[in-house]
C-alpha cells in the first residue's frame, strides 16, 4: 500500500469514522496540518472565533452524530488551555471528542527553546499534564514508526469509551510518511467481550428477580443508554416487555417521549408525584446506564431501595447489591431481552406524559406558560438544547416528539456550552437527517459564548435560538442572592446579535422580541418562522424571579445540603 | 483582637495589598464569598461576561497597578477551567495574579458526591491538578485553623514572585470565624535579602567589567525589571551614569522613551540597523531583567557574547559565565550605582529613536504610515496595549510618551487577551492617576473575547480601541498559509459593537470606521475625540497583506527555524 504522511493518516482514520466538520482555530504549529485538512475532499475546517467555542461545538457534534466523534484543533498552549473546560465537560459527559494540540517539533520539544506560548522556564509538558485529568487516553507523538500505533490506540479508545482523547501532533511529523497498511482494517468499536459464565449466571439472576416481581417492573433509562450506544437495544426491551419506561433527565430522549408505555422524567422527589408513586413503588427497577449526579436524581433523593434494583452499565452490572464487573450492557441487553415475555401487566395505565398550556390571567410570558406552549412548536426529529439554568429545568416536563434528540449538560453545567454545541449539533443534524435545531439560552448564558452565533452565520446553519431574556442569572437568584448586584448582567440589544456578528446584508437571519403571551404565540403561528429557512433569534422576555417548577424544587433541595450560609 | 471570618480575612489582606477590583463570573460555590466582597467597602465586584475574560482582566489589572495583584474568582470545575489559559498567560508573564476557586464544601469534599460540576468519577483533585502547572503555590483550604497562614502564604509568593497563585475557598469555611490577629502585620513583598559575601564580590567583579570597558557599556532593559519591581532602581543608574539604555519588546516604557540616553527597541537582528550595531558593538551589555524567549530576541539573533555580557535577575545574577545564586537585582541594583561613576562617554551619541510618519503616494493605511501616526496621537501617562498580530510587532518601532505605560503579551501571546487586559489596566490607570487607555487589536483577535467590551460599557469605562481590519489573521498569513482559507474570518459590523453590547442609548460610546489616511489624520485631530471621555471604537481599514517591517523580519526567521512543511 502507499506510503501516507502522518497528517493524512490521522484525516483517513476520521474520514472512516465519518467525521465531517473539525473545529478549532488556526496556530502557528498547527498551519502545516491545516492545509491538508482545508485541502480534504470530506472534512471540512469551521474556523470557530476561540478554542473553548470549539471544544463546545466539538461535544455537541458528537452527541448529535453518534457512532461518529467530534474533532477540535487547537494550538499549543494557549489554545489547547482555552479549550481545557470543553474537554473536562466532554469527559463528564461522556462524550467521544478528539483534542489535536498542534505543538512544536520534536527536536524544539528536547532542545525546549523558549518559544512564544510556552511557559519561559522550559516545562514543554506542563499542557500535557493538564490534559491528561480530562482525557481517557493521550496520545504524545514523537516519532513516526509509533504515530500510527498512537492514533489508533487513542481513537479506539474514545469510540469504544464514549470520552475524550488528547493528541499531539508536532509540526514537523505532519508530513512525515508511514505506511498506510493499517487503514484497510477500520478500527473496532465494540466493547470488550462479557465472559460468558458470568454473564450468564448474571441473567439468570435478574430473571428471576423479573419474575418473582410478577411483572410489577419498571424501567429507568438514562444518559449512558444513549452515550454507550443501546438505543436500539433498550428499545427492544421496551417493546417486548412493555414495561413502563421512564427516563432522568440526563437520558430525555433516550426512549421516544410518544411510546405509549412511557410515563416521563424521573427525577426523585422533584419528580411529577404519579411518576415518582409508579416508580419508587414498582418490585423492580430495571435501570439501564444510570448517572447519578446531583440534579439529574433531584438532589439525590431517589427512593428505590437497592434489594429492588437492577443497574446495566456500560462496564459492568449490579443485581441488588452484588456487582459484576466486565459485564456490559451492549452485550446484556438483548440476551436479556431474548429471555423476557410480554408483561402481563402491559394493559396497566402509565401516567400520561404530557404538559397542558396552562390558562394564565395575565399576558406575563411566565415559566409556567412559556415550555408547554414550546412544547406545541416541536416537530419530528428536531434538536432541541437547553442551555443550563431555568431552560435546563423547565424543558424537562414536555414531551418531545418523536425522533427528536434532546441535548444538555446537566452534569458539568458549563454555561455558555450551548451556543457551541448548537453550532456542532446543527452541522451533526444536517448529516445525520434531522430536522431543526432548536436552542434555548439564557440571557446570562449567552453572555459567555456570543461569538460563535457567527459561526453559524458564516456556515448558514438555520438554528432557532430562542434568549430567554429575564435580566440575569435567575437561577442564581433561586439558589442564593435574590436581589444581589453580582447576579444582574448588561443588557444587550440580543435581536442586533446578529446582524452585527456577520449578517451584513440582513438576508441571512432573522431576530424577533416577543413581550407576551399573545406575540410568542403569533410567531409560533407563523409559517415562514416555523419553517426555519435560515437563522432565527427570538428574545423572550420574561420576569426575572420567575422559575420552572423543577428549579424551584431543586433549589430548596440544594438550600438544604449545601452551606451556603446566607445573611 | 476582632475574630474574622476567613472570607473576610481573605478581603483584608486583598485591601492592604490595595486591590479595588474583584473580576470573576459568580457560581453556586461561590456565591457565599459574593456576598461579602459586594458589602466590602472598598473592594468592587466587576462581573465578567466569561472567566477566561476575568483573568485576562486581572493580569491587565496586575500589569497597570504596580504593588497590587489581579484577583479573579470563579466557581468550581467549570469556572476555574475556562480561566486556566489566562492563568497560565500571567504565569509566562510573571504577572502576579490570585486565582480564587470556590469549591464544595470540606464535607463534601471527603464524601464526593457527584455533584454538578464534578467529572463525574470523585476525583476532586483534578482541577487543582490541573491548577498546580500553572500556578507558582497553591493553597487547599481544608480547615479555619491553618486558612489564616495558608492565605499569606500563597499571597507572599504571589507578590515577591511575580506569578499567580491558586486558593480553594470551601463553601463552608467562607464564614468560619477566625483570629484576625495576624492582619496586623502587613505582608512582606521583599525578596529574600543576598549573601553579603557573594554580594560584595559580584558587585567587584561587575564594576571591574565596567572599568575594563573604558566606558563603553550600554544597558538593555528587559521585561523583569517591570515585573521584579526595580524601575526606580535602574533609572538611577542610568540616569547616574548616562550609559546608553535599550530595551527589549518587553521592557517597552521600563524606561522612558524620551530620556535622552534612551536608544530604542533591541531585538537581535530584527533590530534597526544602527541600534543592532551600537548594542552588539559595546565592550559590556549590563542586561537587566532580560527574558529571552523568540520574539522578545528577534528569533533567539542576539549577537551579543557572554564574555561582554552582565546579567541581573530577580534571583540570580550572572557575570559573564559565572552564576551567582541568590544574588537578586533589588539589592544589587543600588549598590551598583553607588559604585559606578558619570561615563565619560555619556556625551556619544545615541541613534534617535523616533518615527516619522512616512510620505506615501496613496491614500491606503499601510502599516508603515499607520504606527507613526498613531506616535503623533499618544500623550504623557497613556497606557498603550497591543494585542499579538501586526499590532504587537508594529508598535515596537515608536516611541511611546513619557510616564506611558506599554502592554502587551509578547511571550505567551494569546490573542483576544487585550480585551480582557484592557479592562483591568483602564480600571488600574483609573486607580494609579494614568491617562487614556488605548488598545491595538487586529479584527481576529478581537472575535474571541468581544463580549468584554460589555463589561467596559457597564463599568463606564473610557478606552479608546483601534480594530485593525485586515480581513483576518495577518500574522498567520506571514507566517504559513497566504491564501488559505483558514486565515480568513466573519466581518462583523464592528462600529455596532458598543451600541449592541450595551450602550442601549447611544450615550456612552463612539465609534468610527477610517478608510484612508485622510480620515484617520482627521479624527486624530479632532480634540473630543483625543479627549475620550466616553468609550470609544475606530474601526482602521487596512490591506490583508500588509505587516509592520519588524513581523515581516520575525516570519522570515521562524519559517527558517520552524519546520512548517508548506506545499
Ligand atoms: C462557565 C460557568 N460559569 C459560571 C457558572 C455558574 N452559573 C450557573 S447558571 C448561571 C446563570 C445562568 O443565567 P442565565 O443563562 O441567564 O439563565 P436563567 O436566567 O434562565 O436561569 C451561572 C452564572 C456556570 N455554571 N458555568
Ligand atoms: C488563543 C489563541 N489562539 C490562536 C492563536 C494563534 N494566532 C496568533 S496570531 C493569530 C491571528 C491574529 O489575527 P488578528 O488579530 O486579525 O491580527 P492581525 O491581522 O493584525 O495580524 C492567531 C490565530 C493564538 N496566538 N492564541
Ligand atoms: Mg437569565
Ligand atoms: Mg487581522
Amino acid at each position: 500500500s502507499e506510503p501516507i504522511n502522518v497528517g493524512d493518516y490521522l484525516l483517513a482514520r476520521l474520514e472512516q469514522l465519518k467525521v465531517t466538520k473539525m473545529f478549532g482555530v488556526p496556530g502557528d504549529f498547527n498551519l502545516g496540518f491545516l492545509d491538508l485538512v482545508e485541502d480534504h475532499p470530506s472534512i471540512d475546517w469551521v474556523g470557530n472565533c476561540n478554542e473553548l467555542n470549539a471544544a463546545y461545538a466539538a461535544d455537541g457534534y458528537a452527541r448529535v452524530k453518534e457512532h461518529s466523534i467530534g474533532v477540535v484543533l487547537t494550538t499549543f498552549g494557549v489554545g489547547e488551555l482555552s479549550a481545557i473546560n470543553g474537554i473536562a465537560g466532554a469527559f463528564s459527559e461522556m462524550v467521544p471528542v478528539l483534542h489535536i494540540a498542534g505543538v512544536p517539533s520534536i527536536s524544539q520539544q528536547k532542545t525546549k527553546p523558549m518559544l512564544h506560548h510556552t511557559l519561559g522556564d522550559g516545562r514543554y509538558d506542563a499542557y500535557i499534564k493538564a490534559a491528561e485529568n480530562f482525557s481517557i487516553s493521550t496520545a504524545i507523538l514523537t516519532d513516526k514508526a509509533t504515530a500510527a500505533t498512537e492514533i489508533d490506540r487513542v481513537l479506539t479508545d474514545c469510540i469504544t469509551r464514549a470520552r475524550p482523547v488528547y493528541l499531539t501532533l508536532p509540526t514537523n511529523l505532519v508530513y512525515e510518511k508511514i505506511s498506510s497498511e493499517r487503514l484497510k482494517i477500520p478500527l473496532s468499536r465494540l466493547p470488550p467481550p462479557n465472559d460468558p459464565d458470568t454473564e450468564s449466571f448474571v441473567l439468570d439472576e435478574v430473571v428471576k428477580l423479573v419474575k418473582d416481581a410478577a411483572d410489577d417492573v419498571v424501567i429507568l433509562v438514562d444518559a449512558c443508554a444513549i452515550r454507550h450506544d443501546v438505543r436500539a437495544e433498550v428499545n427492544e426491551l421496551i417493546t417486548k416487555t412493555g414495561y413502563p419506561v421512564f427516563s432522568a433527565p440526563m437520558g430525555k430522549t433516550a426512549v421516544s417521549e410518544n411510546y405509549e408505555r412511557y410515563g416521563g422524567i424521573y427525577v426523585g422527589s422533584i419528580s411529577h408525584p404519579d411518576i415518582k408513586e409508579q416508580v419508587e413503588s414498582a418490585k423492580l427497577i430495571l435501570s439501564i446506564g444510570c448517572l447519578k449526579s446531583d440534579f439529574n436524581t433531584g438532589n439525590f433523593t431517589y427512593s428505590i431501595p437497592t434489594a429492588r434494583t437492577v443497574e446495566l452499565h456500560s462496564d459492568h452490572t449490579k443485581v441488588q447489591f452484588a456487582a459484576y464487573q466486565g459485564i456490559g450492557m451492549k452485550e446484556l441487553l438483548p440476551l436479556l431481552t431474548a429471555r423476557l415475555e410480554r408483561s402481563a401487566a402491559s394493559n396497566v395505565t402509565i401516567p400520561d406524559f404530557s404538559a397542558a398550556v396552562p390558562n394564565e390571567a395575565d399576558d406575563v410570558i411566565s415559566q409556567a406558560w412559556f415550555w408547554p406552549k414550546m412544547g406545541t412548536f416541536f416537530k419530528p426529529k428536531d434538536v432541541i438544547i437547553a442551555e443550563t439554568g431555568t431552560s435546563s429545568f423547565g424543558i424537562l416536563d414536555i414531551p418531545l416528539p418523536e425522533g427528536s434528540v434532546f441535548v444538555s449538560q446537566i452534569l458539568w453545567g458549563s454555561i455558555g456550552w450551548t451556543i457551541g454545541s448548537t453550532l456542532g449539533a446543527a452541522f451533526a443534524a444536517q448529516d445525520v437527517g434531522l430536522n431543526r435545531t432548536i436552542l434555548f439560552i439564557g440571557d446570562g448564558s449567552l453572555q459567555l459564548t456570543v461569538q460563535e452565533l457567527s459561526s453559524m452565520l458564516r456556515h448558514k446553519l438555520k438554528p432557532i435560538i430562542f434568549v430567554l431574556n429575564n435580566s440575569g442569572y435567575t437561577i442564581e437568584r433561586f439558589l442564593h442572592g435574590k436581589h444581589r448586584k453580582y447576579n444582574d448582567i448588561a443588557n444587550w440589544k440580543w435581536t442586533s446579535l446578529l446582524s452585527v456578528l456577520g449578517d451584513q446584508d440582513g438576508t441571512l437571519s432573522k431576530s424577533y422580541t416577543v413581550n407576551n403571551k399573545e406575540e410568542l404565540s403569533a410567531l409560533l403561528q407563523d409559517a415562514t418562522f416555523a419553517k426555519a429557512d435560515k437563522i432565527q433569534l427570538v428574545e423572550v422576555m420574561m420576569p426575572m424571579h420567575d422559575a420552572p417548577r423543577a428549579l424551584v424544587q431543586q433549589a430548596e433541595l440544594s438550600g438544604k445540603t449545601n452551606a451556603y450560609v446566607a445573611i
